[in-house]
């Protein structure tokens, strides 16, 4: 037998994600599957719904995972919502703005981009510049948390605009939901995504998606096909449907759900705003052990992510071979720079249950150790 | 603390998928996540590849799991191979060949239909005649075991005809992987896609792909853009691509993948015509018992599936009621009839490690109490 048992050592995971797990989450995936048309799998979806909602801060029916990883999720925004043609404004200010523009071309839409250096926000003033230039815009599209620089942007004020010039908004919270403030009633976001192995703490595969009264008539009312069978909402909805019976669509990943259930629950328990006060003290523990070694972080204090800490690789210090050296001689995974900000930067997560004392200590010193 | 731990009972997993999964696969599945970057993970990855060649008795460089269920696997072969106005010819003599259609149609491409009853196999006749009548076809679909129905259509001949008239194939074999003979390279197929709960007994939730040069070649010389950025192959090669750097496209499905790894160390364990022949004696013993019963099955001996025996429903009984008590009373799935054969028929898996004397012999008795 050449394939030997795989056990993995124990990695403190604090790179872009997937994150720390816990082991409640963990024996709770490991339980015996049952069938995805079970009655008591069915009662499961509809708690998994609701604390979604509870997540999501919203009360829309149309809230649940996709059964694929974070991408999967986006491409079911803008799958569903845009069709041939459309004008979609998408904000740039990283990797994951850009993946946005990439799904807007896939879908035949036509994309409108603003772009902000990497690193910055995205400027408000520019996004109603263009809203207001081409009325024609159906949809806008930004990134909540943008895992590639650590920058927030700033969701509420862009959906302000969304619903001034009447278009959707679609919102990319992968790194955000659970970390920081999402509001989505609060805030009128019509559709966002999100994963499940950022702050979530759970394993990764899974997209949670929320849509909201106006993007579900876009959706029920398109002259097009959704192009993709398989994330098309309106059969989606057929299976996560609220109560009665449920039509058959794929076969749900039962055990990754079991584990979504067990970290939604470790959520709420928790309680959201306990959540976002922990990832914030957290991050203010990391930027005093860090300012003390003399490491800069490279996002402006006012928009900085507490859950994804970029910061300058300090000078002469081997990216690559730090990074190595975190992962084998302490177990610790940071995050390598992404595009733009490759070799220049390392991203360190503190996200969910990763984000604890324990670990920001480990990390303050094992990362004071390979730069020595 | 509205939301309890979820405990679900221990259920024998006898329908249409997901089967019985071991708990070898469960504590996998279990262990600490790393990150989908960790150079043990990239090993894991080649390994997983490995094992997949040897399950689709292949040597294609291009073979690994979706990470997303069978659904989305069927929509990685469809979206990568078809362009707008590509004529695909597809076999539907069930819900799956339906499916096919349907993922030609939102691909832009033209389905030519041949139909067969349900409960029938594909008549290679018909195949031959449209393909040799219409030379513009490119690709031909067909389902290798109609989860639906029972039937296993003539995956070798098929295939034969494909490349007699210049085609390219498309094979599902979500159900027939790991239950019967499978032979990719063999047969000639094109592009093929699986899922992860039927006979291979893991977790729901990964569609193991694999797609040969001709495909490969066709995919790299589209004119247009593949319609989705997630199952893109271009890109999906970066990640799962033979040694080397990995390029990351989407976060994967970490966990899952051990519960896979293992899953698959199990199947070659055992062997493959090992599994094969456990499935055809799990089959004449289940057949056997059932027959004692005045049981009928539906599908002829000739192209009967030994891993998804669908019977006629015995006259008096009520289909929901019945099913309904052995899933509360003795704690039994099987599957309830689809489309045409709804409240007609039953589907009894017998699939990867629910294929077992235990399981059969509960599944026996327990259906002789519900009709009594």
């Amino acid at each position: 037998m050449a394939y030997p048992t795989f056990i993995p050592p124990e990695r403190t995971l604090m790179g872009p994600g997937p994150s720390d797990v816990s082991q409640r989450v963990l024996n709770a995936m490991a339980r015996p599957t049952i069938g995805h048309l079970d009655p008591l799998f069915i009662d499961l979806m509809d708690e998994i719904k609701a604390l979604l909602q509870y997540a999501f801060k919203t009360s829309n029916a149309l809230t649940m995972p996709v059964s694929a990883p974070g991408s999967a999720g986006m491409e079911a925004c803008f799958a569903n919502l845009v069709e041939p043609g459309d004008k979609v404004l998408v904000c740039v200010n990283g990797v994951f703005g850009q993946r946005m523009v990439e799904n807007v071309i896939r879908c035949g839409g036509q994309a409108v981009v603003i772009e902000d250096s990497w690193g910055s926000q995205t400027d408000a003033q520019k996004v109603e510049d263009t809203l207001s230039a081409q009325p024609d815009i159906k949809i806008l599209a930004f990134v909540h948390a943008e895992t590639s620089t650590g920058v927030r942007n700033d969701a509420q004020q862009l959906c302000r605009l969304a619903q001034k010039y009447d278009c959707l908004s679609i919102v990319d919270a992968v790194t955000s939901l659970g970390g920081i403030e999402v509001d989505v009633d609060g805030w009128g976001i019509d559709a966002i995504y999100s994963g499940s192995q950022k702050c979530l703490s759970c394993v990764p595969g899974l997209s949670p998606v929320s849509f909201g009264p106006r993007a579900v008539e876009c959706i029920q009312s398109r002259s097009t096909p959704v192009q993709s069978w398989f994330l098309d909402m309106n059969l989606i909805m057929g299976y996560w449907g609220q109560g009665g019976k449920r039509a058959y669509h794929h076969t749900a990943p039962v055990n990754s759900l079991y584990a979504l259930y067990e970290s939604l629950r470790m959520l709420k328990e928790e309680g959201l705003e306990h959540a976002w006060d922990r990832h914030r003290s957290g991050h203010e523990k990391l930027l005093k052990g860090l300012s003390d070694l003399d490491i800069e972080f490279t996002v402006d204090e006012a928009y900085r992510l507490p859950q994804l800490n970029v910061v300058n690789i300090p000078k002469g210090v081997d990216d690559a071979r730090a990074r190595q050296q975190l992962l084998e001689d302490f177990n610790l995974e940071i995050g390598a720079g992404l595009g733009d900000l490759a070799g220049k930067v390392w991203r360190i997560g503190l996200m969910g249950f990763a984000c604890k004392d324990r670990n920001i200590d480990h990390c303050i010193a094992s990362i004071a150790n390979v730069i020595r």
